[in-house]
């Protein structure tokens, strides 16, 4: 057992097996973890697992919410209870000055708290090092899901990735490293080059329409209507979509329904496919955050 | 359509949706073909289904049963039918005159035919390239199990593969495609020499007992007891065993259970994961080998 | 023959095998081409050879200049040919009203040149769609070096790609896909986790010093003194150190020197190792850059 | 030290910087090594220079000549010496009886005196071992002439490899992990489907003649006249032939040179372009191959 988050109050306030596995990092780092939403026996031995919301964060110096964050009401997504978890404004006030909230990504009352009562809020969702870590189980997860749903092989197979962020480029390798034939369909010149450069195929969107009409499987990552009906009446009828992007995704649902297309609707795959990675990537990152934003108030406190 | 095996006729008796991709190829490709164990809505337009392995077999110059072969009574697979599908003495005698017999494997009662009724008997599922090709679909067949079996990622695991056959290579290539720390276990020099310019670790038998505590996943190809009790003892307790050898495979499974391993055999993969690849397979191979044996004959029956 | 470009008047001063390549596919699209640098006798069939920077220049739309830019003297390399060619403030007022100034990087002179006589400058040598398309070349240079100056093979060596932008990610793909065993050094957490999914190990600068140690080959993309004397002193005597940076590089190569170490600084590899490729680049991007300068021009017109 | 080898007596008769290498091995394992056709001053510490074979093969127990073998007159290929090294029946004579004698590939006296004189002739050039690992610096000395020879880079060429033997193997992956699109040419099935496993095109002989128009690189590995005059007609003119099949090759270097292609016949690659890489693995496999010879005697001694 180490001792770097010796002496600091950490509260974690529901979650997933992810979760569990940061949990455990955290007292082996020295931390007083207090937990809600989560049964004794689940818990790692030395946290502390209380039932409410108000009674974890009281006089926390660290909050931790789940990735995928509160419902507009508060309500936070806790799979090993029955319970309803609320992150209350009391809950927040009853945090310790100067506190920390890490979050996947905050609604806007949560942003507006942390205005009001001057807690540090740290969205890691669109942390570069958290997507792209977290990208390799959603590739692969999105690949798990093809060889479900088709009778073909990735290998041979010819595919297409809409988009070419951090999970679009995790994707296209993959794809390509199992044999697929993948063509990457993306505005920015330089995303294309680079797709280029690992061995894919590359188009714009306007020939979208051509390419779906011979391509095996579609994954797409673009969170806005990529897939529409005008495109999606034209594809092979065998096609398989896989939707990646942040709900809704990206695609015509109905009209692919319409059309006889299946199209998969698949958000937050690591904590599905790979939870034990996931929590991981959790349990590294976290600590690491927690620890230089601890050094960076102390630094501010002393130069202030 | 093409006319390569015009007038040439051709029995299909029992198989999957495999055997329907084939048989749609050879009506193509110009043959005569008759079907038992299909129902006259599923077979290719062109092709004509009877309901008896007899009928079916009665002057056919080519008779193709399925890659799993018969029992030892002569039962045949035959997913898409109720009735039994028998390879009856009767039917092979109904045969023409040098017929080819292509089947997976032979048991001995149709070997011993070949020799009384003076059949060519091809047994395809040992042919390298047949073997090689559907390396394919098994190596992508065990990944999805290793994916759907485990938490974890395929990127990162520690795995395993034991014998450095055809569909070992195949699949140690797609596990270090995808990201794994692969060590292949084989005998031979040669074949481990490969493993490493492939970029796998190698090691021999002896050293399996100690691979085996730190690894996620152990891949058995080696159709005997390479697993037993004596090394199953000192696996890691989360590993997860998928064994491809043919069946009874390489693994002593009542002594994982005892260990409490996970521990999957998996053998026909191919149509199971992937039908649609694995029929292609038989509808690129199987019409070359029927034109090459006839070609052979006709210079035999010329040079005679 | 296409007549995209046609009525445009393309002046293209000094250069090497690339120029030549694309001054070929500018006429081929139908513009005007009037040359300074070149042997009559080189440059495609269609093009105009004048004997100076000014003739060339005359009411030119477009002018296009070397990757490398000129001299603080407005001095362009121009390797076919022994006269000097400079770019004179006489020759820019020479352009067209508003023209279209490409060259790979700009000094200051020419950057104030811009403003005063109101042309379009484009810098293209930082173009993402560029750089990253040149990194192919740079990175297969790069190796061959390495293979050149070295007794070992890529495949079993232990390297190390310090930073990791636009050349470093295509050059750690590639020691990858060779069987190298690659450390990627870089400070942003972001770029470390791309580099662990792309199968690398990861390591902060404070680690280099033990790295280099162990390492067989280092490559440099870093333009700041990375490779200092306190870091080589600990250097393996067989490490060869290829550094990719601009002039000066990173490596202190007196020390390296005196430490009796290999260290090569090897600047514009792609005009060097693959001239063709590197030409086809420039004849793939540069057109299409003028073009959508034209209609933004043409649209700024029409609405002005 | 360890002492495996101890009180072994082996010579080491001319060779390159490999066999000093294996020396130093052979030395660290204990045995007592003479060697003739290296100054003093070259040799590991430990090993006694000697200067004729004649001194050498004195009461050896195993005899290591080099992989290049020897001349039809006997002489053997000794780069550090200025002398001339000759393999004599009298050197031979002069071993220890039952003595092992290990070459690349021995000439028919050679083989002719191992029966006369009773000893055991290992000829290991055509073990699967060395030839796979010694195909990765033939594949890496490959890949470094056509980047040395051509102006373009090898991502994006088109190449095609001529046969699959263990050196094909391994330079089609390598090629095709650099970003080639390569096209292995075979007559064996089963090699094709590995190759199409590999993600390479495949192709018969006959096709040849169409690949070869549109080539930018041909590997040729098959020791007989594959790229004749008839073939060599039809090739792309920007064509490079690298022939690395056992002397004289499988090029018509007549034709080519007289329709202007640049053909190049590259024998001997790993110990010129990777001599440590080439004497590790002597280093590595030669000891175990005396270690099983001299126990497989020993037990034949006992039961005999």
């Amino acid at each position: 057992m180490s001792s770097v988050l010796s002496g600091t109050k950490i509260a974690v306030l529901g979650g997933d097996e992810r979760e569990l596995i940061l949990i455990s990092e955290l007292v082996k780092m020295g931390a007083t973890v207090v937990v809600a939403g989560f049964p004794k026996a689940k818990v790692a031995h030395g946290a502390f697992a209380v039932s409410s919301a108000e009674e974890a964060c009281k006089e926390a110096e660290v909050l931790i919410l789940p990735l995928p964050g509160t419902s507009q009401e508060g309500i936070i997504r806790a799979v090993y209870t029955e319970e309803e978890i609320r992150l209350s404004e009391k809950a927040i006030t009853s945090l310790a000055p100067n506190a920390v909230v890490i979050i996947g990504s905050a609604r806007q009352y949560l942003k507006d708290w942390a205005q009001k009562y001057a807690f540090e809020l740290l969205e890691i969702v669109e942390m570069d090092e958290i997507a792209i870590l977290n990208s390799i189980p959603t590739a692969e997860g999105a690949i798990q899901i093809a060889m479900e749903e088709t009778a073909i092989t990735i290998h041979g197979s010819k595919s297409c990735v809409i988009g070419f962020g951090r999970v679009a480029v995790t994707l296209a390798r993959l794809l390509k490293a199992m044999g697929s034939d993948v063509t990457v369909v993306a505005r920015n010149q330089g995303q294309l080059a680079r797709a280029h450069e690992m061995g894919c195929k590359k188009a714009d969107f306007p020939e979208l329409l051509e390419i779906i009409k011979h391509n095996n499987i579609v994954f797409n990552t673009v969170p806005s209507m990529v897939l529409g009906r005008n495109i999606l009446r034209y594809a092979n009828p065998d096609t398989l979509i896989i939707d990646l992007a942040t709900q809704p995704g990206g695609t015509d649902f109905e009209a692919a329904n319409e059309f006889g297309l299946k199209a998969i609707l698949a958000p937050g795959l690591p904590g599905k496919v790979a939870p034990v990675y996931a929590g991981r990537i959790l349990a590294d990152v976290i600590p690491r955050l927690i620890i230089n934003e601890m050094t960076r108030m102390k630094k501010n406190i002393l130069f202030a």
